[in-house]
């Protein structure tokens, strides 16, 4: 199958863009008084997934992980390019995949516009576009003393599931299909991005692990914060299961959730808490902003040691 | 060496942007009036570039590729994000790859605002972004019957090149070096695309080989086209070194120049030839578009056969 065929077969959709895939490049255009936010993820076979993974999962959450960057910016998702690298033309896997990956695309509003199809080990870059109005995009250098922290939905579930996958955690079925899901159909945020421009202080959705991910926005503020164990949502697991330092380990350093975090002042807390209920997203808060810096979690008076902080590609 | 620390040192540099690289994605803005051109290419290990080249001219030609899609497309380059996934952390490397990638991004006005670094098989993955007034973007689909069929430049130098490195061809030593030149520091004809809004009815560069790209110009235009291979520019090497087929085969269906076919009416033929001059880029008419659809290449009164028309990663 020739490069120009599988394009045509697998890649090409109806768009909403001036012009999409077929020419040297696709034309776009920028609303009026909006910003492009710009993103790239590269996903690689054997690093962000293992190789037997479904495709269709692997499709949606390529395109999952870009669509949660615009999140984390408030920016509507609009257009994305595909690069990809493939081993072999194999047509169950390339349907699979772009079955899973358009799935993202139409659930987020992202139009697929262009890119490039090789010969290579498996690799798949996609380079997401949103629209944001000029000057409202939540940044990560805006977090001020006394901003509580929260985060939306559950952390560390993704993170179980790799343990377990790994063999160094033991649980029951039912429970991995649901953390499974999470790890696979990660459903990133957009809904609670927009809505947190103008309430948000900082915000950035937590791919690498909220220690790892909080301290980025530690240092663009120039600040510090404390954390509270105690106030945390945990993945509703069987405690027995679990010992108490691998559950902090995942919710604390796991990667992969694209769940958000961000700061906002006191005085937001009513309101966020209501915007929760109206989007059905769980919002909760575990510590706040210091003028001090550093970054503690507390486990009752006891402060909180991790072996890791969070995930490294080239660690 | 962490992936923030590798971000920070190689592939940060000031950007003309609203905001670069580090938060979850980069914020530029669009003139007003104008369209935002975009593409992606993928550069892989054993596919693209042998594993041993220079890493500086991996990283020139990684952006340069990119760069002509917007030179096709009669866009001014702006932006790019760079994905790029590393077997190792190898500073020497990294340190030559980035020079050369911002050396072709600083000679052509491109930003890098964004991108990813994580572990896996060596693949670059650049995503181009530029502006083109609205409606002026020079499109595969606009050519007419009767109009003029023109490249830049001399085509087949990069695949000779590749000729002598496969051991197919034997060539003396300063002419392999001007056309390694040639295949690792390709330099994209932006300013000549520029200046064919509103003289060229379509456009495209030539990447695959020409047969197979002015064929994509056919196909979306629904014309045929008649090339006379007595007016192609040559490669100027001894004829007594490279037999008539293999310089036709380098020449029609060798990939990797990077220069510009277009198509033009036969009125604008003074002035095309006066840009020639104004710009310093040689400009060759080398056949005309037909209302009859099929691609002829004749020399003298014979048609030339070729057994491969063009690149293609999936043969």
């Amino acid at each position: 199958m020739a490069e120009f065929d599988l394009i045509a077969k697998y890649f090409t959709r109806p768009v909403t863009a001036d012009l999409g895939v077929g020419d040297d490049a696709a034309l776009i255009r920028v609303r009026p008084g909006y910003q492009l936010a710009v993103s790239a993820d590269m996903s690689v076979s054997g690093t962000h997934f293992f190789t037997d993974t479904d495709p269709y999962l692997i499709g949606w959450k390529a395109m999952a992980v870009n669509v949660s960057d615009m999140a984390a910016m408030g920016a509507e998702p609009r257009w994305a390019t595909l690069s990809v690298a493939l081993p072999e033309v194999d047509e169950d896997w390339l349907s699979g995949f772009s079955q899973g990956l358009f799935a993202c695309a139409d659930r987020y509003g992202v139009s697929l516009i262009g890119g490039d199809t090789t010969r290579g080990p498996l690799n798949i870059a996609i380079n997401i576009m949103g629209e944001v109005p000029a000057g409202e995009a939540l940044r990560r250098n805006g977090a001020q003393t006394g901003d509580d922290i929260w985060v939306s939905g559950k952390l560390g579930q993704a993170a179980l599931w790799l343990q377990h996958r790994m063999g160094r955690l033991d649980l029951h079925a039912e429970e991995v299909a649901k953390l499974a899901t999470v790890m696979h159909q990660p459903q990133p945020r957009v809904a609670l991005g927009l809505a947190l421009r103008g309430i948000a202080h900082a915000a950035l959705d937590v791919s690498d692990g909220l220690l790892a991910d909080l301290s980025h926005i530690l240092t663009a503020s120039g600040k510090g914060a404390q954390l509270d164990w105690g106030l945390f949502p945990l993945p509703e697991l069987p405690f027995s299961q679990v010992a108490r330092s691998t559950m902090q380990q995942a919710v604390l350093a796991g990667g992969d959730d694209y769940e958000l975090c961000f700061t906002a002042p006191q005085l937001r807390r009513d309101e966020i808490l209501q915007l929760a209920q109206t989007l059905d997203v769980p919002l909760t808060r575990i510590g706040g902003i210091t003028a001090v810096p550093g970054l503690t979690v507390l486990d009752g008076a006891t402060r909180i040691e991790l072996s890791h902080k969070g995930y490294n590609h080239f660690d």
